[in-house]
């Protein structure tokens, strides 16, 4: 094989690589190794692969430098690509068949629907990166895949609180919150293990109507101390317009669900 | 830019949004009409990122004929990598300060790792790719990062079982099981819409013991007059060795964790 086509099988390999692993540094003499190629053949390589990714809107490499340097992936979505992927999902939100007695709205499929929740987890990603958060933290249970996705498009660790403690996840922190929706008294608890102190939180959740959840999430991060640099939500209801937290980012307005009639009125909120 | 800086474009722009999304079968108009290529260009394109991933063992391009068709990536795992990452895990877990009171383990921070679940889900949609399973479904909470990573692998929907069932997801199937750990009679419940009748299951989950829970998800399914195609599980105790469900595959052996010398004894099981 004839040294250019060496190198676009090169590149096409560390292209899988770098953006199969978001966030994940990789020195430069770990792909030598690997290639049996020069660091500076890779440094081209890089440099090649940066403006595709760029041409096409997919993200961009980071060339950290310095002895612990190397090159990763962050998966940053453009406001055009964002625009696009919270359309969609408010048009498939809105589907008549999608109301519940109650006036509910079915959204597992789409909370667990692994590809989307990459998307938004990107999203939410672009959305906080300037918030450096070193850990995401979600409750379960519908927004794990999504808070996943988070945590991937960052490389941080994942903590999830639950209610009530288990006895095998070792000495736990526990919080009482209002559930907002049915206005009960709910223990959510976190193993001691699970966030440092110290720890920047990134917090995420599916959907948020008064907010007892999220503030249950932020009084439980304050007894690990630690502190909560962000709340980013999918669905956020209209009403009630005063929360129970006052600083968060939701993706979409859920305005509406006429149980009646099989209205959904929802709309991106960026 | 001339023909082969744009070819090298193409084929890494081609490579982030074909392995970013596995399973997923992208049409060759599709491309032709992002790329402003023939579609005979991108078939060459195509064959030329299947051989570079087959060359350092990254996962497989799968070409669909005719007129539904296109091109999807399958992230096959080899056998090698396969061992590597099994080794690395039982090693990882079997470090003192995991021993917890009572003899359990804590592993939170490596289920809810998404790089490394990503892996594992990876190796699990490469054992269980003959058995066609047409839907992914755990029960929370732990497992549904390796189920959604596992769902992400084949491109599958994903469904999750609930400790009783929640009034927003809509009508429910509920049955009950017996814990293993702690020998409870426990409700189990899904939403009817999850699993259409007639589905082929993937019952994906993190710990295994006595199989109380697996064979209460295989009751579920079977309420739903769908099929159980297969049943894999991360970790699984080498005792009690005649467990509540006959057929699984286990990706770990735990053989022992010593509350006392803290010495955890456990070993890949392919």
């Amino acid at each position: 094989m004839n040294d250019k086509a060496k190198r676009m099988e090169r590149r096409i390999a560390l292209t899988k690589l770098l953006t199969d692993s978001p966030g994940r540094l990789f020195s430069l003499g770990y792909f030598s190794t690997m290639f049996g190629a020069a660091k500076s053949t890779l440094s081209e390589d890089v440099e090649a692969i940066q403006q595709a990714l760029a041409e096409f809107g997919l993200g961009k490499l980071e060339t950290v430098a310095g002895a612990a340097g190397g090159v990763r992936f962050l998966p940053y979505v453009s406001s055009q690509s964002t625009n696009e992927i919270l359309t969609s999902l408010a048009e498939t939100l809105a589907s008549p068949e999608r109301v519940l007695t109650g006036g509910f709205l079915y959204m597992s499929d789409l909370l667990f629907d692994a590809h989307i929740m990459a998307r938004v987890g990107e999203v939410f990603m672009t959305c906080f990166a300037q918030s450096r958060p070193d850990c995401i933290m979600t409750v379960e249970t519908k927004g794990i895949p999504l808070a996943m996705m988070t945590a991937r498009a960052f490389n941080l660790p994942l903590a999830i609180a639950r209610h009530g403690s288990k006895v095998t996840e070792g000495s736990a922190v526990s919080v009482y919150h209002v559930s907002g929706s049915n206005r009960r008294i709910q223990t959510m608890s976190l193993p001691k293990r699970a966030i440092a102190p110290g720890s920047r939180v990134l917090l995420i959740d599916d959907f948020m109507k008064a907010g007892g959840t999220a503030r249950g999430m932020i009084d439980l991060v304050h007894e690990f101390d630690a502190a909560v640099v962000g709340l980013g939500v999918l669905i956020a209801t209209e009403e009630p317009s005063q929360k129970l937290v006052d600083d968060y980012q939701a993706l979409l307005i859920l305005s509406d669900v006429d149980e009646h009639t099989k209205t959904v009125k929802i709309h991106s909120a960026l």
